[in-house]
């Protein structure tokens, strides 16, 4: 869409430019999460970066049908805020030289990519239901409960080992 | 912190580099909130960004207090996470001409730096709470709860009303 150009004249176009947004998000994601995975020390954590990444990958096929079932071709808009959230991530990573301390780092910059997400198909989910789009919903709250349930694991990861590990 | 020149050593350097991080985009939100504000049409939502503006301001405050406790000078670090949630905010806010429509989008864009706040301070809170700082760690949690409470008002708010008006 044209910056300036007032393109969203409904939520109906709203919804459609945000399924845009995380689709270029999710893309993106699945470029920066090998680079997670090969940074990661503690086995379980890079373990489950790559589960991560091949359920982003099942997201992303999802994120198509929902395009599909609602007449639209699938197509991403550049989203800055995953741009600077990947951007971040990067730097302070570059920044540290210890392997525990930079797990916990990890764990902090996936756990910003996932509110991430979380926020934007809690959104999505609202708005599907709003234009009686029920199906496209049920779809979109599938992809909302595996963010949630992968923000949790890595709290609890963070917890139970990588946190005490690089106090 | 500079790029490249691995300053980060502790979990205590990663700590206060992610402090001054959130304070840095406590900080850029005092900025972007008057533009909201301005741009809300529902008066509940007006006053809502309002309410939160003092609430950015006390947090602030905060953070402020917890440097100090930890004996360090508040200072902010470049966060191109917030950045771009800021921008991205922007962007969408332009292209959208119907008032109902962008109230809905306003809601949307508040949630996304709220789930930035919560994942910053639930991390905060955590790596305190490990590294002895269990003083550190009360006040960051009186601001996640307080986060955490923002992003609920804003989705009922989104569910009662805005988005029914804006479909």
């Amino acid at each position: 869409m044209g910056l300036f150009s007032k393109d969203i004249k409904t939520l109906d176009d709203l919804f459609v430019h945000t399924l845009q947004d995380i689709y270029y998000a999710e893309n993106q994601i699945t470029k920066a999460l090998p680079t997670m995975i090969s940074k990661a020390t503690d086995p379980q954590l890079k373990q489950g970066f790559q589960t991560h990444l091949a359920e982003t990958q099942n997201q992303i096929k999802r994120l198509e049908q929902v395009f599909e079932m609602h007449g639209q071709s699938p197509k991403g808009v550049t989203c800055p805020a995953i741009d600077g959230i990947i951007e971040e991530a990067n730097d302070v990573a570059g920044e540290i030289a210890d392997k525990q301390v930079l797990d916990a780092a990890l764990i902090a910059s996936a756990q910003a990519v996932e509110h991430y997400e979380i926020t934007r198909y809690g959104t999505l989910v609202a708005w599907a239901k709003q234009l009686g789009r029920a199906d496209c919903a049920s779809l979109l709250q599938q992809t909302l409960n595996e963010e949630e349930a992968t923000d949790k694991k890595l709290t609890a990861m963070a917890h139970s080992k990588v946190n005490p590990k690089a106090a």
